[in-house]
């Protein structure tokens, strides 16, 4: 092999490494951080454990939930309070750019259908900031028999 | 500058271009198949021209729709027939691997609130083959000022 050549290609490896796969790198770690974040908030129902997650500030579009860090809070003190055995699966996890997108399966009283969910966060330096969901009820019957998973 | 390292520029910028951001381009051609996909189903309710991007199944989770690409199609015959103007405007689209995320405002009928949607996509070598949504009616009375999007 030319000299250049093995040059160009531990060069290349460099590259690749360094530049094109940081994107990646970063959104594996929103990722992780949202679906830790989601744990602790959702079914462990901690908010003290939730909150190294959360930047300086949490946008909430939820119309059920008040704005704020605070906002979340206090959701999270309603779950523990009224449904302390509400349980979600996150059945799968996306993220594009500075997005992560969970889609789950929320069940508040055990036996139950429960909701179908997909939450979307929005984080910057790694911190959830803003948050937006849809939520459907998961009806008896179906016109097909795929689930809504 | 010295040969070798303007030969590895050269040769970076290739390797980059040509092999990490491959899956970045499948990405890209996935969320532009997915937005005229749903622009010729959903606005222009145009079985035909939204058929160009099925692939050879279309395995529903919507519960209210019947499986397959026929199902699909009944759907939208259902749209244009009972809901001439309804009309879903996308506010945000996503990609991971080989999923595409919409998140959409739709509205049945002009003048209504609508509903907030999130539909994913799955697809297979650039076509779409797989789709789950959650649908949830936008409230009138919201426990902040952000909107559902």
């Amino acid at each position: 092999m030319h000299r250049s050549a093995i040059i160009c290609s531990v060069a290349a490896f460099f590259v690749l490494n360094g530049t094109a796969f940081a994107e990646g790198d970063q959104q594996a770690a929103n990722k992780k951080n949202v679906v830790a974040f989601y744990e602790a908030a959702i079914n462990h129902k901690d908010f003290a454990a939730a909150s190294q997650y959360l930047g300086p500030r949490y946008t909430q579009h939820n119309p059920n939930a008040a704005d704020g860090p605070d906002g979340f809070k206090r959701f999270i003190e309603f779950l523990r309070e009224k449904f302390p055995n509400a349980h979600s699966e996150i059945k799968k996890v996306f993220a594009d750019g500075d997005y992560v997108i969970l889609h789950v399966h929320a069940v508040r009283e055990p036996g139950t259908r429960g909701n179908a969910i997909v939450d979307i966060f929005k984080l910057e330096n790694g911190k959830i900031v803003e948050h937006w969901d849809v939520i459907q009820p998961i009806p008896e019957q179906a016109a097909n028999g795929n689930g809504m998973f």
